[in-house]
C-alpha cells in the first residue's frame, strides 16, 4: 500500500504524504497547537503503584529487583513471601478511587494545555484492554476498567482544550519474546510483530491522541521497532495525521536527532536555544516518575524550582512536561495536586508570557541572568525568577524607544524604569500590591534587543 | 522443506515419511507400547483448581461464571469483591505441597502404564514456563515452578516405564487473539500462529511427550488450527517420532474419524469392539475433571465401578484413561489416591487380562453379560464382575476341548468346570480363599470361542 | 450459695446435691445414655485448619512453631511473610463450604450416638460467638458464623438421638493473661475468672451440651480453674444438669482419677477391663487431630484397625470417640466420610454386640486373642477380627449348655459348632452368604463363661 | 491503700495528697510545662488508617458502617467480599514504612512541645502489645511492632524537649464486655476492670506519659469508669506524678468542668478569654481526624488558617493541639508534613508570642479584631491576621507611654508608630524586606492597655 502510494505520488496523486524515512518524516511541519502550548502534565501509572518504592525509581522497580539492587530486595524480603512475583502486585493495583474527571480538573487548574499518561510502561502491562496484552491489562487483572479511555473522555468532555498524548515504552524487559530477538540481535521480530507495533496502532486508532511518546527503544535500531512505518502510517493516514506529534526516542540514535521534538534525556533543560523543538520532562518528585511513598516534602520540587524550569525552558524554545505519581488506588497524591496548582495559579497571572509565545532575541538577560525573555505580539516579557534585592532589577538585553512602557502582570499600573548606559533599571511596585508570587512578568512594550 | 521431502520421497529416499493430510497421516502404525499400555491416568490441574466448585464441572469454571451459571456466580459473589477475575485467582495456584516423586508413586501403584496432564485448559494457563504465555503461566505466578517438566523427570526417574502425555487445548475461550480470529470466521489466524502452535512445539522439543491429547478443537477446522502440518512434524521429525501417540481432536469433524487413537467423548465406553484403537476417558469424580471441593463420598465411583470399567473397556478394544483433579496446593486427594491404588491392587493381581491383551472373539459373555474376555499368549481371560450366586458362573462363550483347565488370577489351584451344552459352567472356589477382591478373573487355557 | 445449699441439704431440703470436692462430684451416678452409646465422633476444627501441616500435630501448629520446630518454620518461611503471625490465618479460616445438615447425616451414618466439637482449642479461638473472645471467634473473624450453634441446631433437627459434646481447652498458650497467672504460679487468676469460667458458663447455658471435654489443664492445680465448682454447678443446677457428662481432665493430677469417665490419655486402650468408664479418644489420621493437609492414604487408619479398636474398647468398657479434622472451608474430607461410613456399615449389621452392650466375663478369648465379647439381653457377643484361616475358630472361653445355639449377625441361619475339652470350636459359613466386612460377630445363646 | 494514705495524711503524714474526688483533684495545680507550650501535635493512628475513606470521618468507619452510612457501606461493597469484617483490616494495618525518628524529626519542625498519639480509639485495636487486648493490638496483629513504645524512645532519644501524651478512648464501640455493661445501666463494670482500668495503668507505668487526654467517656458516669481514683493515683502516686496532665473526658457531664485542661468539644476555639486552661484540638483536615484518602487539597486548611488559629487560641488562653493522620504504612502524607512544617517556619520567627506567653487584658484589638495580643516578660505582642492594606494597621487596645517602641518579628528595625484619640496606628514595612508569612507580630514596648 505504502508503494502504491508512493507511485502516485511519483504521478503527483500524493495521498500519502510522508515515506518511512526520517528525512521524509522529518520535513512534516510541527503542528502549530504543540509549539503554543508550552506546558503539559506527564502522569506515570501502573503496577508499580503498588509497591511504590525504590532509590532508583519506583517505575523501574520490577528490574531493580530483579538486578538484586538492595533496598528493593530487602523491601521484598521483608513484606512479601519468598516467592511472591512482580505479577502478583497486578491485583492490588486497584485504584478504586480513581475519579477521572477530577484529574480533568486538577490537570486544567495547573494551566497544562496538554497531558502524557503511560499507556505501557517497560513491565509490559497496559493500562487500556489491549488484545495483545491479555490477562496483563488494567481490565483484566486490578482495576477493571479502561484507565486510559476513562482519562480520554473525561479531559474530552470536561476541558477539551487539553490535548490527549500517550508514552508507550517499546520494550518489556522480562517479555520473552523480546528477550528471544533480543538474543538473536533482533534479526528475529516476533515481539514487534505481535505485540509493540499491533498495541501502538490500537492506542492510535481508538482513542487518537495528538502525541505519541515512545520510550524504551534505546537497545534496539530503528528497523526493528518498524517505527518509520508506524510514524509514516501516523502522519499519512492515521486519523490524527494532520494533528499528532511524536517524541525523538525510536530506535538507537534517534533521541535528540529525529521526530516532532526532542526530549534528548530525562529532566533536559539545556539552558540556551534550541534550534529543533524540544520538550523538558521532569518530575515534582525530585527522583522517581511513579509514585514515591517514602519522598518526604523535601524530596518534592518548591514550587519555585518548577515554575523556574518552566520559564526558563520556555524561553529556550522548549514545552515543560511536568511529571506527578498517581496512587495504586487512583489518587493524585495532594502534596501533588498542590504542586501543580500552584504551577497553574502562577500562569493564571503570567501566562501570557508562556502559551503561545516565542524565544527572543535574548534567552535570559545579559546582566541579570535570572531574567528570561519571551516574545509575543510585539510585547517582550521579562520574568524575574528572584524578587530583586532593592526593587530595582536591571535588564541589560533591552533597549528602550520613545514609546516604552513597562508593566508587570498581576499588578495594576505602570512600573518605573530609567535608562542606563546599556539596558534599563526597573522599579518594582510594593510587593503587598502585587498578585504573582514566585516569579514576576515584566511585560516590556516598544523596546529592542540591546545589540551584542 | 515438506515439499521437498515429499520430492525426495518420490525418489526413494523418504525422509518424512507421512504427509501433512489425513490419509497419509492415519496409515501411519500405531506404536505398538499404547495399545499394550491399556491404563494411564488422567490429571487436570490449573488455575480453576483454586476455586474447584461448580455443579457443570470445576475445570469449566471460568466459562460458566462469564456465563452466568448460578452457583458459579453465587459462588463469587458469596467469597469474593465484587470486580474479582479470574485472573486473579492464579496467585493462589500455589501448589507449595507438589510432591512429584510422591505423585509418580502414585501413578505407579496405580498399574498405569502412561500418564496424560494438562499442560493447557481452555483458561490458557500453561503449566510450563511457556514463553508464549508471559504472565499466564505456572513459573510467573502462582507455583512458581515448572509444574510440568518437574513430574516428567519425576516419572522418568522414579517410574521409567511409564509413558509420559500432554493434553492441550487448541483453544482458549477468552483470549482475544483466538476470538479475533474466531469472529473472523478463522480466515485469520493471529492467534495459532503465535500461541498455540509455538507452544506445541516447544512442549515436544522441551519434553518429548509420548502422547500429544488435544482438545478444544471443536469450533475451527483442521487447517485453522495446523493440524495436520503438526502431526506430520510429530509423526516425520520430532525428537518422539517413533513413539509418539496423538488422539483424534484436531479439528472440526475429527474427533472418531483420526489420529492413533479415538476418544470420541469424554467417558466414551462403547461397549462392542471398535474396528480402530479407541480411549475411555473417564474421571473418578463423577462429574467432575478438575478438583471439586464439594463432591462427597457418593460422588465418587467406587473401585467396582473403575474396575468394571477398566474391564469392559479393555475387552472392546479400548485403553482406560481415569482421571483425577489434584488441588490447588499440589495435592492428590487421599480418596482419589485409595481409587487408583484401589486399581493397583487389582491390577498387581488381574493383570495378565489386561496388558498387552487383545479382544477376544467375544467381548462379553453370551450367556452371563456380565463376564468380559481378553486373550493373552493364547489364553483366554474372563473377567467375572460380579461374585456368582451359587459359586457357579455359566461361560456361555466358551467352548472346552480335553486340554482345557481353569484357573483364577489370585487363588492357588484349579478350578471344577463342567461342560454344558453349550459352553461350561465354572465352579468359584471359596471366597475366602482368594485374594482379589471386585472382580475376578478366570484364566481359560485349551478353550475355543462358542460357534455363534 | 453453694454454702447455703449444703445447709439446707444438711436439713433435708437438698436443692444442690453435689458439693464441689471431687468425692462428692464422683459420687453421682453416670448418666446411662453415655454408656450405652459407645460410638462417637471428635471433631478438631479451628484455625489451625488454615495452615493444617506439622509433624507433630497440626492442632499444634501455633505451639510447634513457636517452639521452633523445623517443619513449621519452613513451611512459615517459605510460604509467608516474615512477619505473618498465627493471629493472621483467621481471616483465612473461612468455612464457606460447612454444611452443618451434611455433617449431621455423615455422624448418623458413622453410627455415632453423640459427637464432641472442639468449642476452643489450645490457641484460643473460639468457634462460637463468646463475648469474652471478642475479635477472637469465628463470628467475628473468618466464617462469620455460630459454627458450634449451626452444628447443634443441625444435628437436634436432623439427627437427634446424636447427643452433642464440647471439647474445651482450659489453657490458652499464648494468652497474656494465662502467662501472667502462670507466672504467678496460679495464685492469681485473671483469666479463669474472665476467660475460662465465663466461656464455659456461657457454653453450657447457650447450647446445652450433653458433654463437657475439658483440656489443656495439665499445668495448673484444679483449684486454679475453679473446676470443681464448676461441675458442681453443672451437676447441681446448671439445664443439662440430669443427662451431661464430663470427662476427666480439670487440673494437675485429675485425669485418669475423676469425672464421669476417664479419657487418661490420646488414644487410650488399655486392653484389659477397667473398673470405671472411660473412653477411647482416637483419630483416624495416624498422628493428628487437625485436618492435615499432607497426609497421604497410608496416613488414615484402615477401616480393619478402626473397627477393631471399636470391638476392643467397648469389649472393655470403654467408648470410642473417633476423630475427624474438617477443613478450613467447611469440609469433611471424602477419605474421612469413607472412614466413619465403614464403621457405620459395620454397625448397621453388627451394632447389637456394640451398642447398650456390656462387658463380659472376659474381655477377649482365652484361646484366641482377636475374638472380644460383650454381652447384652442374656446373649454374648464374639467378636472376631479375623476370618479363621480353615473357617474354623476356636472360642476357649465359652462353655456351651443344651440351648446353645451360635449365629452371625448379617448371616442367616445357624452356624456349626463342637463343643471341645475347654470351649468350642465354630464353624464359619462361606464368605460369599456373609453381609459384614472387616470383622464377624457370633452371637451366642445359652452359653456360660469357662471357668478361668 | 488509698484509705491508709487518707488516714496518714490526717496524721500529717500525707503520700498521697489528691483524693479521688473531683473537688480534691481540680485543686492541684496545672504543672507549668503545659500551659507554656501551648502548641501540640495530635495523631490519629489505628486500624482505621487501612480503609481510610468515609465522609463523616474516617476514624469512625466501623461505627458508620455498623450503622449503615451510605458510602461507607458502598465502599464496603464495591471493594470487599460480603463477609468481611473489620478486624480483617488488621493485617492490613502493616506499617511497614513507619519510622518513628523521622516523626520526632517533623514534630520538632512544627515547633509542638509535645504530642498526643491515640494509644487506643473506640475501636478497641491498641497500638502498644496490650495484654488486655490480646490478638487485637499492633504486635500481635499488623504491624507487629510496638508502635507506641517506639514513638516514645524516638521522642526521647531526639527531641526530648517534646512532651508525651496519650489519647485513651474509654469506651469500645463493639466491645461486648461493654455493651454488657451498658446494657445494665452500668451497674455492672466487667468491661472497665478487666480492660480500660488495666490498660490505662499500664500505659502510664510503662511509657509515663505526661499526659493521659481520655475520650470516649460520655454514655457512662464517672463512677462507672473509675475515673476519679485512677487520676488520684496518676496524680499521688503514678511515675508521673509531678508532671502529668489529663483532659476532661473522664465520665458524663465532666466535659469543660473538670480536668488539669478543657477540651470541651471538638475543634473547641471560643474566641474569648477562658477562666480555666483549655486546648483547642482540630485537624488539619477539614472533616476527619484519622487519615482521609480521598482528602484532596481543599479538603486541608492552609497555612493561614491554622497559624489564625493558633495565635487565637493562645490569645484566649488555650493550647493548640494540631491533629494529623498517618498512613496505613507508617507515613506522614507530605501534605501534612507541608502544613505543619508551614506552622513551625511561622513559629521559628513568632514563637516569643506563643511559648510561655500570657493572655494580655485584650484578646483581640477593639478596633482592628483581627489583631490577637499576648504578653510575655513585660511586652505585648500584636498578632496582624491579614497584611493591612495600606500598611497601616490601628490597634485601638493599646495606648502608649514616653518609653514605647514598636518592632516587628522578623524585620529588622523600630517601626513608625502614631498616636491616636484612641490607640496607635503603626506602619508596617515593606513586605519585600519582611521574612514572616502568614501573619506578623508588632512587639509593643511600653504599653498599657487602653481603658476599655
Amino acid at each position: 500500500m505504502l508503494k502504491l502510494s508512493f507511485l502516485l505520488c511519483l504521478l503527483g496523486v500524493c495521498g500519502s504524504q510522508y515515506l518511512p524515512d526520517w528525512d521524509s518524516l522529518d520535513s512534516r511541519p510541527l503542528p502549530a497547537w504543540y509549539d503554543e502550548a508550552k506546558v503539559g502534565i506527564f502522569m506515570h501509572w501502573g503496577v508499580y503503584s503498588v509497591p511504590s518504592i525504590g532509590s532508583k525509581g519506583t517505575e523501574w522497580f520490577w528490574k531493580h529487583w530483579d538486578n538484586q539492587v538492595e533496598d528493593y530486595v530487602e523491601f521484598m524480603e521483608q513484606n512479601y513471601p519468598p516467592d511472591f512475583t512482580y505479577q502478583e502486585f497486578a491485583p492490588q493495583f486497584t485504584a478504586e478511587l480513581y475519579d477521572p474527571v477530577q484529574w480533568a480538573k486538577v490537570m486544567n487548574a495547573s494551566g497544562a494545555r496538554y497531558f502524557v499518561i503511560t499507556t505501557k510502561h517497560h513491565d509490559g502491562y497496559s493500562l487500556w484492554p489491549s488484545h495483545h496484552s491479555w490477562g496483563w491489562n488494567s481490565m483484566d487483572v486490578g482495576p477493571k476498567r479502561d484507565l486510559i479511555g476513562e482519562l480520554v473522555s473525561a479531559v474530552r468532555n470536561t476541558t477539551p482544550h487539553i490535548h490527549v498524548g500517550f508514552y508507550y515504552s517499546q520494550f518489556e524487559w522480562f517479555n520473552p519474546l523480546y528477550l528471544s530477538d533480543a538474543s538473536h540481535l533482533f534479526t528475529t521480530n516476533e515481539y514487534v510483530r505481535t505485540k509493540s507495533l499491533p498495541q501502538m496502532y490500537d492506542l492510535v486508532n481508538t482513542y487518537q491522541p495528538d502525541i505519541v511518546w515512545s520510550d524504551g527503544e534505546w537497545d534496539a535500531p530503528t528497523w526493528y521497532w518498524n517505527s518509520t512505518e508506524f510514524i509514516a502510517w501516523l502522519f499519512n493516514e492515521s486519523p490524527v495525521k494532520d494533528t499528532v506529534v511524536v517524541n525523538d526516542r525510536w530506535g538507537l540514535l534517534t533521541k535528540c536527532r529525529h521526530g516532532s521534538f526532542y526530549t534528548c534525556q530525562d529532566r533536559y533543560n539545556p539552558g540556551v536555544l534550541q534550534e529543533h523543538k524540544w520538550e523538558n520532562a521532569m518530575t515534582i518528585d525530585k527522583i522517581t516518575w511513579g509514585y514515591h511513598r517514602t519522598t518526604t516534602l523535601d524530596g518534592y520540587y518548591d514550587p519555585h524550582y518548577i515554575i523556574s524550569s518552566l520559564v526558563t525552558t520556555v524561553s529556550c524554545g522548549g514545552n515543560l512536561l511536568l511529571n506527578i505519581g498517581p496512587t495504586h488506588d487512583g489518587r493524585i497524591p495532594p502534596i501533588l495536586e498542590e504542586r501543580v496548582r500552584q504551577m497553574g495559579q502562577w500562569l493564571e497571572i503570567n501566562g501570557d508570557a508562556i502559551y503561545d509565545s516565542k524565544p527572543w532575541t535574548y534567552q535570559n538577560d545579559s546582566v541579570t541572568p535570572d531574567v528570561w525573555y519571551t516574545e509575543r505580539g510585539g510585547l517582550v516579557y521579562a520574568t524575574v525568577l528572584q524578587w530583586p534585592e532593592e526593587e530595582q532589577v536591571t535588564l541589560g538585553s533591552v533597549t528602550p524607544t520613545v514609546d516604552t512602557t513597562v508593566t508587570m502582570l498581576g499588578y495594576q499600573g505602570l512600573l518605573q524604569f530609567q535608562q542606563l548606559e546599556s539596558g534599563i533599571s526597573v522599579t518594582f511596585p510594593p510587593l503587598s500590591k502585587v498578585s504573582s508570587e514566585w516569579a514576576w512578568v515584566l511585560v516590556l512594550a516598544g523596546v529592542t534587543p540591546t545589540p551584542r
